[in-house]
């Protein structure tokens, strides 16, 4: 018997040939097969996300051994799943940052010209003192041995005039390449998210973002949170005999290897010079392949806030010429991370008077409140709603999740008018959408204040023992989609009330309320506001910063003012534990509901359900 | 037809089967059994050193094709040839540094007892930020990736008390391991020599000494001298398509690998914490792995004087524990190099106000002049007959070496009584051995002022169209020998009276004459003098200081102050170029004479032939 078999790959109205291993589930095999289905179970059969068609019948990819399938069976992999071919479903981010770059220019990496005298028998000088000292303003310079063995060669081919190109290291710069004409360095900045890794190559001298993309990131089969993440990480490295004792880190160095490889397409030639990483704590200790247990055990200390500078040959980036430092953001605590940071750095509201709030909506739920004098931050754990985790039809921002929902009743049946991103056909629910879903089925009391679907509508459903409500196709909102999203909004608003409380500031006395994370273009601010996810003050106050941990790490690769912000706010910023507040755990209560159950907080709530029911 | 042949090895009256590939040539087939015979001129069969017989037929191993052998031959290695049958060779050097630490104890490698607080929800910080803050006397401190991801599990399971190791860096220090014990850290000092690399064990707290063992440098076999394997590696970088660019680079990384593995016998499960360096600039290059072309060129420029640490993995050095620093002594000029700045920090000149000379009698023969407020060096090309180059029967001083030669004449015919190291019997003759026994042969009569033999000694006699003395079983010395070792004692001689002269300083203005050297131990510094190899001044001006390349890594690896002097020296001290002194030229050609054409210059030369004559 072969050791592999056929199948027909079905997907998106695409169909390959491609053979599988024999050996163990078809989500596996796949895998190694290079296709990625999202199981946010790990593979335990619990979440029924990586569904698939096997020659017509259902299954879930985890639950069917490779060895039940017949050769030449046809795999379908129906169009709600998230699946990963390749690089094929890498898709644009869709929102690019507002902010623009308030800091001075001082790039990490640095262009320096090099004007040597030519040593002669009674005036000489060792080639790399000779250059040390016409780089005196950059030492102490380091000098990989690999490039030192080319140094004397090269700076003859050069004729003695040449570029040296360097990067900041903690005292002074690391010597990157000799060049003969002046280089253009290219930066890559990465967000690594909990559910999706953002990449963008930057042009340092112009400022330039010359491409952005992103991709799912492929840790998700192993959880869709951080903290099962962490589990099954401190399970291989403390019981497992797997050659490979580092799986999330080795999967993150690939996935960063392949984006840095795909933006290489955008290079024109001009040398990758360094790669910029934002993430939360727990994503930064996997990639530099540090042990996560202390992060999941009381008191929750993370390895390092300031992460060392790494080199690409030691991550296994392969893709980048020679071998290029790794910046990473520092990260202030065990649960607020480098992203965090790097959204502040982005807002710049720690060099601002005003008292601003800043809000990150990804899979943890960041909180910051401050001002110039001082700051405080926490993590909400708001859970992955809003990115597509834990609701069903749910997804991250790419092409074909609904972005924008309105809704009216007519014969107390809901009808639906949807929007897109792509206006491509519907695959599920982003984060917006499902703002604006929730917002409307509120207003029209299609869900009560507790999120409980309505006796009268009749729109609402029994599916498998669970009320729900068909949005278009085969998407639908569940009973339990909704309790979700509650949760995380209510997260998100009780850690706004505990920061306000703990600095003993009141609602009114923020200025500036930041929002980061994927959605934020497309969010009517008044939808949030009615659900009860953001405080209701005036819409001036607002400003969505798109992707604040990757615009935040563009300013600290093209401002030293910026790295040395970062450095400052992770060694002065308040870090709360929410697990230990009362305030929080009281305030959470009151928030899960619609708006919230103190309507005192939200005076304008009835003007808004006014104003959006007229703007039909 | 098998690809392999049997061969039945003898050397040494021991014999071993060993299988040897039908390519190429034996020497080569030999040396991928990792036995090593000693080839000057790199395998060209121009040298004859590598004579063999093969079923009793004598053959360069060079010029003999493995497939001219037939399968089962017996090889025979005679004694004389210099072989390196895997470890079996490695003779303990004989002569040990008589230089007593001078300096204070501020070793390379420290130990640090480090204390945490434990922290608390409330009081905590990351994990490497709290090391860093408990070692701020040694920051910055560079952390390996590696490293870095087990310190969260170490401090804890060190209960937050335990000890750093950690080692200098150009800015501060690295961290090399923690540990819940003190570790006892030991540090291996090398001197890689042109012909023959020795390799210490060093106990750091103690300062003792605990294993000293040497091997042939096998690069030997592409090359006696710096300059013909620079043309070789030269001539590999340029024009081969040969994998290893850096075959050299390689050899000896590889060799030091070996030793040092060696070494680890002594360890008892002491860790060994960092590799200190000192070679000529051309190893100190070829060990870096750097071109060594622009050492051949006008002007002569080295790469670095200082060359940056290294990481024992960078290097292939894989027997250590872990990731040692690898440091090495700074080099002068191309061709005044770490070896000299050893040599100078050993014997401690550059400290006093008296005005001393230091000779390095190794493959070049660098000479040295100065005090405390001034140096100046140069290298003598001097050809490496005292260290078995160039003599027939000349070879390093290890087991079976001639060190010591008194003769008398008897009816016209020469008598010699000799004594060998370790009483073995004799293989040849080491560079004591040769001034011994050109000393013999000058105070007899039996050679004349150049190095002629006589007319009349009936013991002098034809081979091969060369006169030749025979002195023992099939050991001679030839009329080329004589030549030989008279240029290179001419070199040495006139590189001292060279450097007087650009000083403006007279020969009996010195005040200590320094002797660096393996031979230096059995040497009666007369009959240095009376071949004119040594200046004629009071016995009590000259020190030996033995191999001071290993005597002064060591002080460097135990004081900062060692290290601080040899900065000071590189940048400090003037190097004259010799092959361009109009005076170097001159009295190089009045040195080609026993001992000298100016006999003005060596007023105890009678008194010195009076004494020895009655000695006997």
């Amino acid at each position: 018997m072969s050791e592999k078999i056929r199948i027909n790959l079905k997907s998106d109205n695409e169909e390959r040939k491609i053979e599988i291993k024999r050996d163990g589930n078809l989500l596996e095999a796949l895998r190694e097969n290079d296709v990625y289905i999202d199981a946010v179970c790990g593979g335990l059969g619990k979440c029924g996300k990586c569904r698939v068609f096997v020659d017509g019948k259902e299954y879930l990819a985890c639950q069917i051994k490779v060895d039940e399938i017949r050769d030449n069976a046809i795999i379908e992999i129906p169009r709600d799943v998230d699946i990963n071919l390749n690089s094929k479903n890498k898709a644009k981010i869709l929102s690019e940052s507002k902010i623009e770059l308030e800091y001075d220019f001082s790039p990490i990496i640095k262009v320096v010209k090099v004007n040597l005298s030519k040593p002669k028998v009674n005036s000489k000088i060792a080639d790399l003192d000779s250059l040390k000292n016409s780089l005196k303003d950059y030492l102490p310079i380091s000098v990989d041995y690999e490039l030192l063995s080319e140094i004397p060669k090269k700076i003859r081919e050069f004729d003695w005039e040449f570029y040296a190109l360097l990067g900041e290291e903690e005292k002074g710069n690391v010597l990157l390449g000799l060049y003969k004409e002046r280089p253009e360095p290219l930066g890559v900045v990465v967000d690594i998210g909990t559910t999706t890794i953002v990449a963008q190559l930057i042009e340092i001298s112009s400022k330039d973002i010359v491409m952005t993309i992103s991709d799912t990131n492929r840790q998700v089969r192993f959880g869709e949170d951080v903290h099962s993440r962490m589990m099954y990480a401190n399970e291989v490295l403390e019981t497992s005999n797997c050659k490979d004792r580092y799986p999330l880190t080795t999967l993150v160095r690939a996935q960063i290897n392949e984006l840095v490889n795909d933006l290489l397409k955008g290079a024109k030639n001009q040398p990758i010079a360094c790669i910029f990483v934002s993430g939360n704590t727990v994503m930064t200790q996997f990639l530099h392949g540090i042990t996560t247990k202390y992060l999941m055990e009381e008191p929750w200390v993370p390895a390092a806030t300031e992460f060392p500078v790494r080199f690409s040959n030691e991550f296994s980036i392969g893709c980048v010429n020679g071998r290029v430092p790794i910046y990473s953001s520092p990260c202030r605590s065990a649960y607020v991370g480098g992203d965090v940071i790097s959204d502040i750095v982005a807002s710049g509201m720690h060099r601002r008077n005003e008292l601003s709030i800043l809000i990150d909506v990804g899979t943890n739920g960041e909180v910051v409140l401050g001002n110039s004098d001082w700051l405080m931050c926490a993590s909400t754990s708001a859970g992955p709603a809003f990115e597509g985790g834990e609701v069903k039809y749910g997804m991250r921002a790419t092409e074909g999740a609904i972005e924008r929902v309105r809704a009216k009743l007519v014969n107390n049946k809901v009808e639906f008018s949807i929007s897109t991103i792509g206006n491509k056909p519907a695959r599920g629910l982003c984060g917006s959408g499902m703002i604006e879903l929730v917002a409307e089925l509120f207003r029209l009391g299609i869900i009560d204040k507790a999120g409980n679907f309505s006796d009268t509508c009749q729109s609402v459903r029994k599916n498998n023992g669970e009320y729900e409500i068909p949005i278009i196709g085969d998407i639908s909102i569940f009973d339990s989609d909704l309790k979700n999203i509650i949760r995380t909004k209510g997260a998100l608003f009780a850690g706004i009330v505990t920061l306000l409380s703990s600095a003993g500031c009141k609602m009114d006395d923020v200025e500036k309320i930041y929002i980061a994370g994927g959605f934020g273009n497309y969010l009517d601010y008044r939808r949030g506001v009615l659900i009860g996810l953001l405080p209701d003050l005036p819409i001036e106050k607002f400003r969505y910063i798109g992707n604040g941990s990757i615009a935040g790490s563009r300013c600290m690769l093209l401002s030293k003012h910026a790295r040395d912000d970062a450095s400052k706010i992770v060694k002065s910023m308040e870090n709360i534990e929410l697990s230990y507040s009362n305030v929080f755990r009281e305030e959470y209560n009151a928030a899960l509901f619609l708006p919230h159950t103190d309507m005192g907080k939200f005076p304008n709530f009835e003007r808004f359900m006014r104003e959006l029911s007229e703007e039909r």
